[in-house]
Parts: C-alpha cells; sequence; structure tokens
C-alpha cells in the first residue's frame, strides 16, 4: 500500500485528485504495475487509477486476464471499476480509504453480491487515515 | 443502430463477441465515433465496444465528459459500461437486445437507481431481435 499512496501523492502534485494503485503477481509478490488517476491528463473521466492499471497489466501480460494478482488501490474501488476489476479477475482487493459517495464493494453498495460477477476477496480500511488525508487535503486545497 | 450493428458484424469476423456501438452528438445528429468489442485483439476483458468508443471519442473531443451525445449499442451495457457511461454524462443511451446475464440498466440490476450517478435516459429493445440473433449465432457457431 505505500508504493500506492505513493502514486497517489503523484497524482496531487499533478492536480489529479490523489488516488493510487499497485498490482501484485500472487505467485511471487513482484510488483507487476503501479498507477495513478490521470482523468485530466488523458481528458477521459473514465481513467480512474485502477482502469490504467488494467490496461498496463493485461498490455504487460498479454494476457486478458489477470489471474492470481492482487490490486492495492488507495481508495475504495467504484462500480465501473469494482466491476472491471471483476472483468480481469484480479483475485484479491486490498483497498485503503472508504468512499461513502461512490465505493461500491462495502460503501454504497455491495456489487459482487448480484449474481454474474467473478468475486474477488476483499479486505478495506488498509492505511484508512493516510488514504483518506490525501484526499481530504487535495479538496481543501482545491477549494481555498 | 444500423452503424452500431454493422460494427457488431466487424467484430463477429474477427472471432469476437459481436457488440457495436456508435456515439451521436445530440445537436446536429452526425456520428462522433463508432466501434466494436476488441477483447481477443486488444488481450484485454475490459475493452467493451462502449469503453473503447468512449476512449476514441474523448480523445476526439479533447474532452473528458461526452456531454449532449447518445450512444447506440446492439446489447444492455454490463455494469462496468453503464457507470463508464455515467462517468463521461453520456445523455441517452439506446440499447438492442436485453442481457438476462450481465445488463445493468433493466435486467441484471438497474445501476442508476442507486444514488450517486450521473442518469442518463434509456431507451431498450431497438432492433432487438437482431441484435440478439447476431450474438446468439455467434456461440452456436462457437459451440459447433
Amino acid at each position: 500500500m505505500n508504493i500506492a499512496k505513493e502514486e497517489a501523492k503523484k497524482a496531487y502534485l499533478l492536480d489529479e485528485v490523489p488516488i493510487g494503485a499497485v498490482l501484485v503477481d500472487n505467485e511471487n509478490n513482484s510488483i507487476i504495475c503501479s498507477s495513478h488517476n490521470e482523468i485530466n491528463k488523458q481528458n477521459n473521466s473514465i481513467k480512474h487509477a485502477e482502469i490504467i492499471l488494467i490496461e498496463n497489466a493485461c498490455n504487460k501480460r498479454k494476457s486478458k486476464y489477470l489471474d492470481n494478482t492482487s490490486i492495492f488501490v488507495t481508495l475504495e474501488p467504484c462500480t465501473m471499476c469494482a466491476a472491471a476489476i471483476s472483468a480481469v479477475q484480479i483475485k484479491r482487493i486490498y483497498f485503503g480509504a472508504y468512499d461513502e459517495q461512490k465505493g461500491s464493494l462495502e460503501s454504497l453498495m455491495k456489487i459482487y453480491n448480484q449474481k454474474g460477477f467473478f468475486v474477488p476477496e476483499v479486505y478495506g480500511g488498509i492505511n484508512e487515515i493516510e488514504c483518506k488525508n490525501l484526499i481530504k487535503d487535495f479538496f481543501q486545497r482545491q477549494r481555498s
């Protein structure tokens, strides 16, 4: 999660909402790739950290699935990202802060309770305070 | 929807699940871009027709939102795509066949009933039979 937080800090400095993600190979705990939110950079509101991570990892692995991997992400995934993580069959999700507005694993809804989804294991609240404060600071700075 | 069906047929010939999509500018009814499912081509299970369409259209418009546009897609969007369409604020969704397994606008769930979503207008069942038969034929051919 430390590397995911470093990615979130990169986003912060680039004036993107500070959310970072890392994908790890469960076989040997090596990092496959890391990413941060690039909505402004890529001029595209779907370019969340998780979507970019999945694109990079599928390219790298030349595989449409990301079997036996774990994603670490600083904020609870939204509906789009939770469904994307399931589509590529990532095995475990570790997230930092809970997102009461849009979090789709525990907060707004539990999307994997719907039928038809590949269901990853979910572990929330990892380094929650630090992950949350990064986002809180960003929006406080934006307002001031 | 005819152009979306042509895109679906292109996918069929390329051994991709035949789903096509078109984005139209509501101002003047001009086509912004069209796409089809490229999961195998791009080796990535999130490369649904709608995701590729959104990427191409945001690039073309150099905008993170796709205000005042309509998407025509041959199959009812899944959860990921429905959430992505909402994230870029596409105004209207016209879809062909209903998807009882994964359709997230009317079938499996009504995702926009959850709070926190930009809610597009939804019109389902446009050229339903033709859109459905394309997919049915594809899977029948795969099995034989």
